[in-house]
């Protein structure tokens, strides 16, 4: 049986690699030596341009890494190895390159209009499941800042099971937010579900999310690709670790915009919480992707009173941050009522949150010993 | 816990109830007797579009039902009950309507130009993954043809794990499958992703498919609903069956298209095989549902030797048809080639298949004894 | 990420593999000509003997097949395929081997006291979940037979999952499932939970049932396996179709007792029905093992107007056979009631069936032409 | 749908409900006040007694809860809350009872010859995989002692997938874990996976292990609560956290072990991770039950670089403590090798645990002010 299952996954793999060596190839990533002068890595680039291949540069700490896109099958011949300030020439067999430590051994540091995720700190993201109104927006911002949150959300756009269901503010409920975060001089998170509404949402937010429902939606991916804001990619209700490693890709390979991975829990057999939360998520992307990770503790169990537990194992994991729902008042919210915190819940997580931040950047300094 | 668990669930559901009463409140359907009049009808029509509802009117066999959308809450007082012609008005507590089998007690039957689906027969779709090139899908639709598949199957554009794997022929691979197609007298079904394609693959196929990945992504629900043409609707890869119906009634509630809903097999630990065929899923759409089901037994178990057994399963649950993939070469098709079945193995299986339907035929009229 | 994640699977396996080399080794299976004298096939015996393994024969239809069981490594280099008589000589790379279909390459046909099950007919068992007095299991016996069942089914010792939950009438239900089977010419299934036990559910039982519980119950699976009496093994509530065949091995390795095994459904996200029903298991059972497999329609679904489309999917996947509960009042059954059918919708399921079994004698004629 | 998914469910609990009304009725708590006498209880005692009921006392830090065991029904007219020195008389919904939050509101702290589980502090189990000699479990001895465990594991009996692969020493195991245990002055923790080897490891352990494929063993469970050891109950590998509490209401009901919950992830469709650990059990258990539970980041994740982050993960969601697996060569391990620590990595995690609980001891300190 064993041997049959693997040998059939091989087949499966077998299939879409022989495939894509037909169209595409595999991919090259060319290192290049720290003392690499630029006429040296000029001389790679244009070799690779000359065999019909587009050329990432990443310009790392340490050394220039360039990521060859296109037919590679072409440059097989070639020896880059060979040539002048060449470290190394390595084919990816990963079918994501340019989200991959590989490609960028540096962590990568996502710059949010001055606030900074993935630089060791632990940035939270605060706020209601919907906007509400202005007045609502305004007081989860107040609750959001004073414990410590610096970027608010809420969705303006919801998507939702039932066409029947609150679909959301729209425009009217992006101002809002906007308006609320200028006040309490918070930066904005919020959701786009649909192309045409891209440039709208990027107008009014800092950072663009795109929803777990649509974590394979390619369109979309490549649409907010281009946009250059960071975008907050979910992970899908049953995506697979492998599967959002290679939905970032569809963005980065636009070349503009950085992402930051969302765990929110996975869909399982398990019903005493909303979803599973993954948290073994966050040291595999560390491991796989150069990009920062948060976590969701607010879907990741759906109930009110296991946000914070997992807030805090979440700080404890390695993320660089969080988001999680909050409302003045949870059991009149329009939605997701049952897992967002109150005033006196979320202030209280935020100071738990904080003693293990602090206890987390005695951990990386031992590390670094 | 299990106490508990309910209390939670009840809670989210609850808070999802409130909310939409609060914005739409529980939708209405108002069951008209067999001898209404006509303007007993249009009474009932007048009366609701005056508390500002829209209506949905389903002239089914044997009576009339209309379908209320919008904010009912207004019409709670309103004795609909007492209007002459009215048999009953029944509040919906399921989140999806049109698409339920109260509202349309008769099987639809989708009328795929000519091709009948849902009338108790069994149609079967075939063909290729991806469409390959003219010579590749014509062969395709030969076997197709010869083993008794009325509709041709094979996508232009390909939803990929990866965006450097082969993303399909485009307008140049609808043009194909629609001049095999012709030569053949067969019908085409292939699959939109984006929506501003949905002009152009409308333009060339008689089904247009929503892929899994796609089965929440509301914007293109919305946006094939408005074409007028049959729907195949595939089951998400983790969707649940309550999730299938919501989908289907984003795309009802456009009133022009009927949904052909696609069991594909679900995301389960399970590894011997691809995806979890979930064949429990077709009694159950049709008990909840008006809407035809068909199944996929190519991705439902992604195993050749397996899609025969489980094509034979699936007309014995009760399916209205299948779809299958076929290749004349599975060691070299560009996709999928491990589910695809050769000509021998395809026309073998339609043989079984055919035994199978007749007995069927013959279980059918037991039952209406 | 897949790279790096069958390095991971390579790497749990290999280490499994290791460790067996140096404990067990693979083992091997040595399959004689047919035109194998008996003194060749004594030599070949007598040479693994003499390297201290043991060795089962199977004495096959046309060969016979010898499996050597131990460690193996001590016969790397004995050239066992230049021994007279010797067609092959082959190493499993499965876990399993006794079950395996390449050690018995024929269907075995289980002979329940002269009930045949894998002969290419269908057999049902029908009976109560439990069994609750010799007034309901005889009514349910004289219902089972009614409708063309031979086996009788009911638990008289209960797995449940809280300990104050009834737990089944223990050695008295025993007596009366006997006695009402016995009135109706039928024979009896029924659970074992506890060694202890085994000698006395053998003493009225025809066939033992290991319950979904105890799949991986290895003390329990040795146990029955020396009684000689069928083993209906039920597939665990999350078991991998790999780790069910092994579980059989653990039966099959006693070298007493044939096996049946019993698919009915695995835990999944699904909620729509107790558990997902998954066929496809049907295939891939024959198509790894010589053991017959039934289908258990009542727990695969847990909903009661799903059974009969799901026996009959099941007919039609190849299944040996079905396992259903009936109870003559359902409402009031002690427990599933709600997946159980009365008496007229079991018959009403028996008819069908039936004409499902015929056609699937066509279809098995198809394949012998 | 939801509707009728929920009417499903609720039918299935209802009958199984009613069956227990039949057979044993929800049982009962009676909440003596803080005031009670000790004639007072005993009235209670008396009267529940001669009611056919068994009575278990439970004292608490304020007042005793009395536990009702049988057929309550009889007592349902009883006007318990009249009794002097009584508080409260509730009837328990959940199935499981002496497990349960309400019968016994402070936590358990169990005591391990000496080592205390749930009092607050973290207590480290940490030993291979099995036992493969003397030398071997010395050596781990030593590294476990040097990071700081208290508790020595390794397993003598191993529950294998296949019958073929290694099954552990046995009773020679068990005493070599114990005199390695005694010479570095550490308890003993071990599973039993056969009732008939209870008195054997009960002599050599510290803590009786339940694995995970016997979770739901009931007769194991019923046995190894009678033994007055402590009971470390591993959640099964799809065990909801409902059949793990009733699961551990088997061991309770016999009145002697006090039981140790340990979280070791479960089964889903994820392949990046052995197992998907699921954190969110930690406060779910802490909230329902009073028993400690503490997590097993090994079996939870299966690769040994995410073991570190997942204790600290584990210690931020507040368990009790946690068991890994290590070896002094993880590569020659003979069995789990890629999810063990060697001694250097084993080490570095137990710096970052103390870190981590020291700010977690800070966090407590924040909840009682």
């Amino acid at each position: 049986m064993d041997g049959s299952k693997n040998a059939n996954r091989r087949n499966l793999s077998a299939c879409i690699e022989r495939k894509d060596q037909k169209i595409g190839g595999k991919e090259m990533i060319i290192i290049m030596k720290p003392t690499a002068t630029e006429k040296e890595i000029q001389t790679v680039i244009e070799r690779a341009n000359d065999n019909g291949l587009e050329v990432q540069v990443n310009t790392g700490s340490a050394q220039v890494v360039l990521g060859l896109i296109g037919d590679t099958r072409s440059v097989q011949d070639v020896a880059f190895k060979s040539y002048d300030g060449v470290e190394d020439a390595v084919r990816i067999t990963n079918t994501y390159k340019l989200t991959s430590r590989e490609f960028h051994p540096d962590d990568t540091v996502v710059d949010v209009d001055g606030v900074k995720i993935g630089d060791g700190s632990f940035v939270t993201m605060a706020g209601p499941c919907s906007i509400e109104g202005l007045d609502q927006i305004r007081i989860c911002a107040e609750m959001a800042k004073k414990g410590g949150a610096k970027i608010l959300r809420g969705g303006a756009f919801k998507p939702r099971t039932s066409p029947y269901a609150f679909q959301g503010l729209g425009e009217e409920g992006l101002k809002q937010i906007r308006q609320a975060a200028d006040e309490y001089d918070m930066k904005v998170i919020t959701e786009v579900m649909d192309e045409g509404h891209i440039d709208m949402v990027a107008a009014y937010s800092d950072i663009i999310q795109i929803g777990a429902r649509n974590m394979q939606n390619f369109k979309l991916l490549s649409a907010v690709g281009k946009t250059g804001k960071p975008i907050g990619l979910k992970r899908g209700i049953s995506g697979t670790i492998s599967e959002w490693l290679n939905a970032a890709e569809y963005i980065a390979v636009e070349g503009k915009s950085p992402i930051i991975f969302i765990e929110r829990g996975i869909r399982t057999y398990e019903t005493a919480t909303r979803n599973t939360f993954d948290l073994s998520a966050v040291p595999i992307i560390k491991k796989f992707s150069h990009f920062p990770i948060i976590v969701d503790p607010s879907h990741g169990t759906g109930v009110w009173d296991l946000v914070g537990p997992m807030a805090r194992a979440g700080v404890a994991s390695g993320a660089d941050g969080m988001i999680v729902e909050i409302h003045p008042d949870p059991k009149n919210a329009w939605s997701d009522g049952p897992q967002s915190l109150n005033e006196k819940t979320y202030v209280q997580m935020m100071k738990e949150v904080e003693i293990l931040v602090d206890a987390m950047k005695k951990i990386r300094q031992l590390e670094t010993i």
